[in-house]
């Protein structure tokens, strides 16, 4: 089974309705599926794989923990108090289509069946649980995830660069190091990965809000000009941008620690990021 | 120590400011102190200790787990696309204090570190861990645990038993199993415990809601009515719901399994919901 079937089943089981009331479920569907380009998952399961990947549903379970975290963040970034997003992914954003309260539930739950997702995995590696639950935690929760993360936006006095740290690297570091655990790999190790991949798709998240047109993103663009948010295009101008992103594909590709995958997965690395950038780059910005 | 004294203690260890946004701390600690009565992480020590109490540290660290994701519940009901409540335990609630992006972070960021705090404990049995982490992810999230309570508020077709048992007593029952658990004890002989008080302190909250003052709640009264919720006082008149709870109370502690601390732990219950009824409560009540 290829790696995307891989996610999005053990996407599906985590999300099956069962008693959950249905709206609830209905909404936590709407966040997760169709996915956007599942790139933290699929981080997750190439680390395991290079490090040997001797089990793959503990190794899928935590690549599903971390896009259900993924997603939890959407959808409470999505509502009124934060982006007041009315689209994400080509579709309402989860608040439009179910209300706010069922919005700041969906996400709620989403952040704790990530937890459940591994605590119920079948696994053959139970000494490992706690190990990829640390992982998970600290990557989302204070002081350094993705909640703390946006949170550095309500600051008047911002450490800039454990704002940027938190906000985006730090699930993808979580993502590399979780699939490394889940395999039974080194785990410090595997930090950097994730994190010049996190950083890397900051820079094109910067690159695509600045020159995508509406429709090819599906969520509203300028949000950073708008906001006054930091942003690498304006920091370096679009073609310093581009070449950061790149250099940054390169750093993780290179931070692969010995392994088994080593080579396969940079040149992936290095591909998925290049993918990262938006179709309608101008001409010369390469 | 006491165990109020160990119950603070862990919460205090658990918020530490450390590296996280100052802000967002202040908020998460706003939350969380001054508590309310504990009521639960009460419960889950007291359980730890009928049981044998054999790694207190463990037993606190779940304690806490639990109080804390009461806490965010807190947060998240309080906001105003939930009950829009001004104030909480006498103050101003954490969205009024510190806006809704905080309060919405705040809560996101408690519902991590309830885990995080299990997994951050000096604890002398690692194998007790992920049943742990089981019963308090199961009693949050879905398909039964307080948020999908709350979610089945925003559905038509609603089922009252299932509501009721996810809404107050599934964090109950978590805290008595957890308990349990964290000392190694019998896990789901200890689950009626929990519900039977939880059923009971939701009973209380109705008495509360119908007839005291906002002066002595501390938060907005007559929400039930006005909301059209479910209550006991409703369905049952103020002296049923008083004898409701008392009988609550009763089948709470006939519910403790047998253990060491069986009677003192049933006295402690029939006292613990006697002591949940208002002060105001008019004569001939009881």
């Amino acid at each position: 089974m290829d790696i995307t079937a891989r996610i999005e089943r053990s996407l599906h089981t985590a999300l099956a309705p069962g008693a959950t009331p249905p709206l609830l479920n209905l909404a936590m569907q709407h966040a997760v599926f169709p996915g956007g380009a599942r790139v933290r998952p699929r981080l997750c399961l190439a680390a395991a794989e290079a490090c040997g990947g001797d089990d793959p549903a503990l190794a899928e379970a935590a690549a599903a923990a971390i896009e259900l975290m993924h997603c939890a963040s959407l959808v409470h970034d999505d509502m009124p108090c934060f982006d007041d997003a009315a689209t994400r992914r080509g579709r309402l954003s989860v608040h439009r289509a179910f209300g706010e309260p069922l919005a700041l539930l969906a996400g709620d739950a989403l952040i704790v069946l990530a937890f459940q997702t591994v605590l119920r995995a079948p696994i053959r590696h139970p000494e490992r649980l706690a190990e990829i639950m640390r992982i998970v935690a600290d990557s989302v929760g204070t002081p350094t995830g993705i909640v703390a993360g946006q949170a550095w936006e309500c600051e008047t006095h911002v450490d800039v660069s454990a704002y940027h740290r938190a906000k985006t690297a730090a699930l993808f570091a979580g993502a590399s190091m979780a699939g490394a655990a889940a395999a039974g790999g080194p785990i410090e190790e595997w930090r950097a990965v994730g994190e010049r991949l996190g950083e890397a798709y900051q820079v094109a998240d910067d690159i695509g809000d600045a020159i995508s047109a509406a429709e090819e993103m599906g969520k509203p663009v300028g949000q950073d000009a708008a906001l006054g948010r930091p942003s690498a295009v304006r920091e370096l101008g679009l073609r310093g941008a581009v070449a950061r992103l790149e250099a940054l594909a390169d750093a993780a590709a290179a931070a692969v620690p010995p392994c088994r995958g080593r080579a396969g997965l940079g040149a992936l690395i290095r591909e998925g990021a290049r993918r990262l950038l938006p179709k309608t780059l101008p001409a010369g910005a390469m």
